[in-house]
């Protein structure tokens, strides 16, 4: 298993973490089988989505918070941050690669995210590869 | 595969299964490796969140029944849960997990839920844990 | 790791593919392992959901896209399709499957669906199986 680190600056940030996904995905030395990046937080997830146009990320982040508002006067949580929980467990807490010739096989468009829900944090992932 | 057995007490209700998924994973013997834990059902799922305060689950429930609400007047299942396959399909039907040293790897703060869409009911839980 | 073709035929639409999934598994000869049915695109998922009503599915595309308007004032991607993107990041580029007897372990209504959310288009699934 391999762990990395990341950096996030503002409350709700989609980091592009497919360069260091690529890199774990090589440092485990499996040519074929399946990745598993794996995110230990309750307020953040990973996802998969578009990484050539920024706007793709920020109209993400803006319509899901649009939905899912942080000061719904329904939240009873003393700590204030039920939309990052919620959002965690929609988007998702991990999500799984195929591996092939040792690197992922994400579609020409896709990269992997860091979803930050309730920034900023020093956050870790985690991720599993096996052969198969 | 190890199959295990929820009983659900409310309509729409998340029960930590975090105990249940330890003990599969045990009872597998595997060291290391991947444990996908899998909903049978197509009013329910499995998530990952808080099982520290009992808020952050009641929240959840609360704002996810609020956007997608049982009575939308658009919808047509004669059966009335449309609401429940919806939520199935966005909190999802598994979680994968790392496993070491026969365990997950769960993040501090982190407990599996069987989330119920649709009871009360009797409902499975599979896990499968494969070496890697 | 196998591929294969789905044609879209409507903007959002989601398509029965367990039937191309079923062939895909008994094509690996795995006889007991974990299959990840995984969609290389971003505004396409793979989701889980009941294969026997069609309303089901009909109210699911009725009620995600009333939540996530595709024409929302906010959003600036040129492109105007960024409620197909933040639709595939919520159910989900992929789904996991357990595997016994060289077959996908499926509730008894469970259908696995091809998610189209910026269609009509000419689409691929990759299906891994790995053994375990």
């Amino acid at each position: 298993m391999i762990r990395f680190d990341v950096r996030t600056h503002r409350r709700v940030e989609f980091i592009d973490i497919t360069a260091k996904v690529v890199d774990a995905i090589r440092e485990s030395g499996v040519e074929s089988g399946i990745a598993l990046v794996y995110c230990p937080h309750t307020t953040a997830g990973i996802t998969i989505n578009e990484n050539a146009d920024p706007a793709v990320v920020s109209d993400m982040v803006m319509k899901s918070s649009k939905m899912i508002e942080q000061d719904d006067p329904g939240f009873d949580y003393a700590e204030g941050n039920s939309d990052g929980h919620l959002k965690s467990s929609l988007f998702g807490t991990s999500e799984s690669l195929i591996v092939e010739a040792n690197a992922p096989m994400l579609g020409t468009w896709q990269g992997v995210y860091f979803a930050e829900f309730d920034g900023p944090r020093s956050r870790s992932v985690l991720v599993k590869v096996i052969a198969g």
